[in-house]
């Protein structure tokens, strides 16, 4: 017998000062993974205590989530930035989040890039490894999310770290397994049905249908799922609810 | 027979991307600690991990040097910051230096406030209280830095850290034990004979000779010594000379 | 016969980037001067491109509304900032405000300090000659906004301003004109009916009950409203009601 | 007879709070334009104030110098920002410096986008109109400045600006007339005979040889040079006493 299990990881801890966003109370009951926010596109010292400590009292695993240094662009725009500054802006903010998890007594489970980041991480093989490497010299015990079959994945694994390999339930996936452009009309899977059968696909037979037609094969270790309104939290229930119909095990990637 | 010791600190890595500051190289070869900017009153990532690296190379203590959020008033601005704020900032600014640390798998040795946050947490006993907790939560083994005498180093005592008293050979001190402020002219010792005097009688009789004409009680672990400039350097010198002919050693505080 | 006539202003336009606050399309339907921010403690070049818009198009009188460069902080932590640092925020930040008045060809209004900067220019002649200084010097036809009493007003008039005193409705008064402080439990008016009449009396009779009994001489030309929740708008309608009712006229201070 | 004649223009006033850059009072005396940063990329208010200052008592023609929102980046890395957003950041800084002329009442003469900003508008056309529009909305009088044969001169020109067509001394050029990449060994020329010659062809011949030897069209109304080293200054002294000797009076665009 098989045992199926999956994670489900969300990007919380992203408000700034007098600015909050995010429903992250609510998020913290339903994931098993938290991506924070560490004061370089979003959130700040503040939050990031406040965050650390309800994520820890949910028995969330608690990630870095570095991103570039734009909080005017939400670290959604491409910069481009040279591998030797990824490794260090990365490092810094991993180091940043530690310091809370010191604070709170909790050990650190992961780091996600965060926008643009991630997404040049995905197919740029120099920004890929200056993450991975950023992650093994601060705390190799830490696990890299990366998009499935990812040049940030490879890097993780061939820096001998742990990786997981994340996929999207309201993304549509391109021939080479990347995430259709946001630009692209097809970009969005709005039907929440159909967005739980993709997960579901993924994790039972490790391939996703491509915008195309074709059959991408994928690994699905964490589903990436959204806090920000309540249409997405409730999205998150009802994955939930499917995912443990089905038998599988949601529970964080290390576990 | 007495074995005296000193250790001589000095704040760097204060560039920040395309602006450069200091004469950190230079500096590095005299000083036994270094207090090195976390990017929010000075510095930013990439200057960190050269800076870590650069003192390590030379031996020299790495210490955190938090300040305030003020890039542009070089975090020598007083805000108004509540202790929790502090606590918070303090933080994150201490791990993100020891991100560098592990990259470079050197030890942090020690924690210096920067700036106003310095002079506020002298006789801000909640601010002081603030800094000390947050050193104690972060990293207890950590040493903490503050002016002898001071509501700082008298919190890190009560949280049961190690503290180290600083003087300052510039400076002339009150009846109080505080640094006459700034705007006093006889705020400065201008001359480098009458400087290493006074450092020499903060460390063999523990006190040292106020602006009016007082005793005043001091401890000193450390002296604070500038590399903005070459004539900072060569005072640096000076003062190494005079500090190893009256027989007294220099080295960081914990050895 | 005498008319009454009286400036409703809120502060507006005050998200950044990715994040959002206040209730601006509301609020601008029931006020007659909007203070935009600037940039420093909140706003953006966006947001102030969509706000000189929107006010236009309400035909409300535009301001700048200028604040310390703390945005994390929100402008309302006291800095230790020097005269001349002032005058030089505060021209830059009525000028970027002044280049989205060319863009939607309509002239710029009034100019209000905000937060720290505005309480501090009550009480601090040099940060209030400061800023009447530099509203001079940028454009001396722009109306400048102070506390009614205080050492802005007077400074403006100094400099050949026309000058706007300000009221609260929702705050208490002290003796010497000044608002009580918001640690003070006495400092807010919570009960609606006594906020409007608080204004009412301000505007008939040019006095305000102070919290210790005393009648205290106010000027109001213009009353500071809130837009950042649906209790701010619903007071602010209900205001706007009894004000016609008594037959004040509510337009902007120019006019 | 033909009178020749050219504008030398330089980024100036790049300092930043405690951060000093660029050898600006010695620039100012050999240049006819100066770019002032305007606190996006470079600069802050009181930098602004001051150059703007020294610029006038100089009497060289004043401009600003937009650039993109990376201090730490120095404006030079491409971020991929929409031209909506070009053109309110664009006009805010505009604004912003056009403050510092009133203030010093006198006339600002030019805009000239900079670093990663300036090299998209030479070839991105939705950026180049972004800018152009930003300057005639903001002030219609000012003087775009961009590369020669770019789209940014070219969006200028649709939008009815004056224009002023930018040429390098130290750049080699490609066939299409834009700038051999620095990343290219042969992007600089370092023999200041040369790149004083070059400017001469282009002057004089209203072309240049590019890099493969074929001949490329130029308008050269005005010279980029710069001033952060001595070495720079010798050649500005070096190319002012050659332009004069060939009798081409050096002198701001407008005049």
């Amino acid at each position: 017998m098989v045992n199926y299990q999956i994670d489900l990881n969300s990007d919380i801890g992203e408000s700034f000062g007098p600015y909050t966003i995010g429903l992250d109370e609510e998020v913290l009951k339903v994931i098993t993974s938290a991506n924070i926010a560490c004061g370089y596109h979003a959130g700040d010292h503040n939050t990031m205590y406040n965050t650390v400590r309800t994520a820890k009292a949910n028995g969330v695993g608690i990630g870095a989530h570095p991103g570039l240094p734009d909080l005017q662009g939400f670290g959604r725009r491409h910069m481009r930035v040279d591998p030797e500054d990824v490794h260090h802006l990365v490092s810094y903010q991993i180091g940043a989040l530690q310091a809370f998890c010191h604070v709170h007594d909790v050990e650190m489970n992961h780091v996600k890039a965060h926008g643009a980041l991630y997404n040049m991480a995905a197919t740029d093989a120099g920004i890929a490894d200056a993450i991975a490497r950023a992650v093994k010299d601060v705390d190799r015990r830490l696990i890299l999310f990366g998009l499935s079959g990812s040049e940030l994945t490879r890097a993780g694994k061939k820096h001998g770290l742990m990786t997981a390999s994340e996929v999207f339930a309201d993304r549509t996936y391109q021939l080479d397994g990347t995430l259709t452009p946001r630009s692209d009309e097809q970009a969005m899977i709005n039907d929440p049905e159909q967005a739980v059968n993709q997960v579901l696909q993924m994790i039972f037979e490790n391939h996703v249908t491509a915008v195309d037609g074709s059959t991408v094969a994928i690994e699905a270790d964490t589903v990436c799922v959204h806090g920000d309104n309540p249409n997405a939290l409730k999205f998150v229930e009802q994955l939930r609810g499917r995912l443990l119909e089905e038998g599988i095990d949601i529970r964080r990637v290390r576990e």
